[in-house]
């Protein structure tokens, strides 16, 4: 079992795709794709374009697929052991160029300076403190979304604790329960349809302290879906081409945990091979099921297990495919699962 | 098995909240309650706040909780026994002032002056027979969602039925039958997008006639979701702080009934201590399963249960953050389950 | 096992309905049919109705059910062997008028000229050949949605494929592999959410090689629905009344298969008789389960079975009631399953 995901270069991807040889499919590439971002940032209308200026916008975006730009999410937050108890520490700041595509960016609000956050990986029975620093301009807090903790360390102001003021700090500390395992997520619970969807969500993640207790799997990714300003629909804080596919070799059982932090629901259809659901909001269900397309509502989280039995490049989108596609090319929640011998 | 809710004063809320102690969350409270609701009315915007004001809206909002309002819907209907048939009445009336939140007032179209109207609540196997009055201006009829009825009490105007004119009076009369147990609702199927979503709805429960053959609980709660002009998002017909918490002892397990009667989905979040659903649309799952956060799609009825193992205030609310939280405070299908010593 | 859905005449409906005989509801009927259409085509608000017109545009909706259009989808697709191969045509074209509901016509983008296209029905184990010719002014590609195919088959363009431009046909082929029986569906995967939504969809469906594989019904039906620019809310490419009724004798078991090729969930309430839910994306639940109001979700495809115990005129529709019903009366999403003796 491994834990992060396997990168592709955007070189080797256009190698898989068939898109480094010249003309592969038909159409001139190279100078469309400084074009075609420019088009996309002026917002240009489908009315002027041929069929052929289509195509060479849709091409342009798969051809620039995986494409870098700055700053990453879902990275292992670091710890501290302090006796017996792990030591996190998450600050809340505002990054003010917040790249979600390539040249795009945008004001985002930010445990750690990443949108999504770290991911905050701990183990059933583990005793976790976090240190949470406020440098918004804004009061917050941070709901533990998932975990079963004391009323105290549950994260909503005036209910359970006052807010964290601007410049302000405080301490969450919990055990993280046996038969608390698997997905969740933090995310503010102050003021929360703005500042979750202005990036203040994150991962977290509980291990069984007895493997044996869960499937077990090759490899591993997270899938977090936001709607809101940061990047528009988008997949880990990004927006198609650059987001990140999901490589796997043929043969390997991969395990993908989903987190809805929108405010809208997210069909995630994936191509070529069915999904096997396992857990929803980190409890493994009864009876495990088989589908293509797993409909995710804002909040729920889910664990699938998908068998790459098929080698090639797999589309894996939001089937609302006003989430996923327009005149312009493939755009927000898209990825591939990438299958290689 | 207790049947209805347990009240909860706002001062007794206040002091588990911590609020009663002046300053206890840092923030100065009393002349706020007023400002705020003004504020809220006048729809002041968050461009304008500082950190300060925000928090002081914020805890407004929770120190309100639960604000007094004048009606309240679900409220058993009583019946009158015609042999062996249990008689109910239902006037469709306008109500030209239901209080959805404290001061705030809107034209509803209610069963009996309430939304949502009263609940029924009978026995499979009983004989039912409901006379409805139509007050309205508009025609209407009633449609029994979930129940298994003879096709001419199903309630479609013209399909099964003439339409009830303005004055006029229908009487419908069904079995509740054997195996149809469960967490149904009642509204009218004329001009529904408008009769609907401006009030005409209302629980309804089929009761097992061997109570072993469902699971057992302590304590019940209706939610019924409604996200119309009444109230815009609301939790049986009340927008938060003016809706009821659910009042539970540690070690009780509780039944929560949830109805979608709105026209978008919910998906419902509880703090603390998972659900367990054990019923959709009535029917019992052959396999109940556990989540924290269950979407609920108009149409659809839920039955899940709660161990109340954890004591404290959970809040409960829609995921769908903007549904239950703006820069003012949370408002709408936000509500708290209490969980005593 | 029957496969064709049952034809029911408007005569015979409105018989059945009790609207042959003139004023059996207290509304004068004939008159208003086609004031009622002129009123819905010049978009008259409720502001001016009074309860006798609103009822009576309700009346003449029904009235009209099912109302004759021209064109029809689902049409089972001809095919011709080619050695073991069973090889299929499709052309994409654009049909000017598209009669989605009576009188009212759109620009469809179409497989072979309807919408949805015709269905392709196949066995697990057929060796299948799909030529696509593109008569549209835009490129285009299609995508077995649900098919386990190769990756160079699976109809993404630029990733699998070159776009399949104007004028131009290609060729696709592969094996309905065994295990992969079910209800699925083919669409363009290029400029989706545009080119999907204007018509470019289709069932594919896929027969278990043994029968014994799969549950056994009397009569099946195909339910697709879409919310796009084609006909608004519409099921198999029409707005009530000119739906296609579900006809079943008392007794039966029917299936039905649904698909969401729209953007937005529907979820399907069917009035009298609950559903038991088996497949999900072409995947047998190992758990089926019950249900009268089934939320799905774009992208999704459901198998239910229905007991067609009660006799009558059931209603079966979207429960986003705004989808279903206006102060006009019904339209959209909503058709009837007539129970015959």
């Amino acid at each position: 079992m491994t834990k992060q995901q396997t990168g592709v270069s955007r070189r080797k991807f256009a190698g898989l795709a068939g898109l480094a040889s010249a003309g592969a499919f038909g159409t001139a590439l190279t100078p469309w794709a400084a074009r075609e971002m420019d088009a996309r940032a002026s917002g240009l209308t489908s009315q002027s374009l041929s069929a052929d200026e289509m195509d060479a916008f849709h091409e342009a975006g798969v051809s620039a697929f995986p494409a870098e730009t700055r700053g990453k999410g879902n990275q292992p937050l670091e710890y501290e052991m302090d006796g017996d108890v792990k030591v996190f520490r998450l600050t809340c700041d505002i990054v003010p160029d917040w790249e979600f595509d390539v040249g795009k960016t945008v004001e985002a609000w930010t445990y750690n300076g990443t949108v999504p956050g770290p991911e905050i990986r701990v183990t059933e029975g583990d005793r976790v403190r976090v240190h949470v620093k406020n440098n918004l301009n804004e009061s917050t807090a941070v709901h533990w979304h998932g975990l079963i903790v004391p009323n105290d360390q549950d994260g909503v102001p005036f209910l359970t604790q006052p807010p964290i003021k601007p410049g302000e700090e405080f301490t969450y500390e919990f055990t993280a329960l046996e038969g608390n395992a698997g997905t969740h997520m933090y995310h503010s619970h102050n003021n929360s349809a703005k500042q979750v969807t202005m990036g203040l969500l994150g991962a977290f993640t509980i291990l069984p302290k007895d493997p044996a207790t869960r499937p077990s799997y090759d490899r591993e990714f997270l899938i977090v879906l936001n709607d809101g300003p940061i990047g528009g629909y988008s997949i880990n804080g990004k927006s198609f081409p650059a987001t990140e596919p999901l490589v796997a070799k043929k043969g390997e059982r991969i395990l993908i945990r989903y987190y809805n932090e929108g405010l809208m629901i997210h069909p995630m259809h994936l191509h070529g091979m069915p999904q096997l659901v396992i857990a929803q909001d980190g409890w493994l269900l009864p009876q495990p099921y088989m589908c293509d397309t797993l409909n995710i509502a804002p909040g729920q989280r889910f664990e699938v297990l998908v068998d790459c039995t098929e080698v090639g490049l797999w589309a894996f989108h939001c089937h609302i495919l006003s989430h996923a596609e327009g005149d312009h090319g493939m755009f927000g929640m898209v990825t591939v699962l990438i299958v290689e011998e």
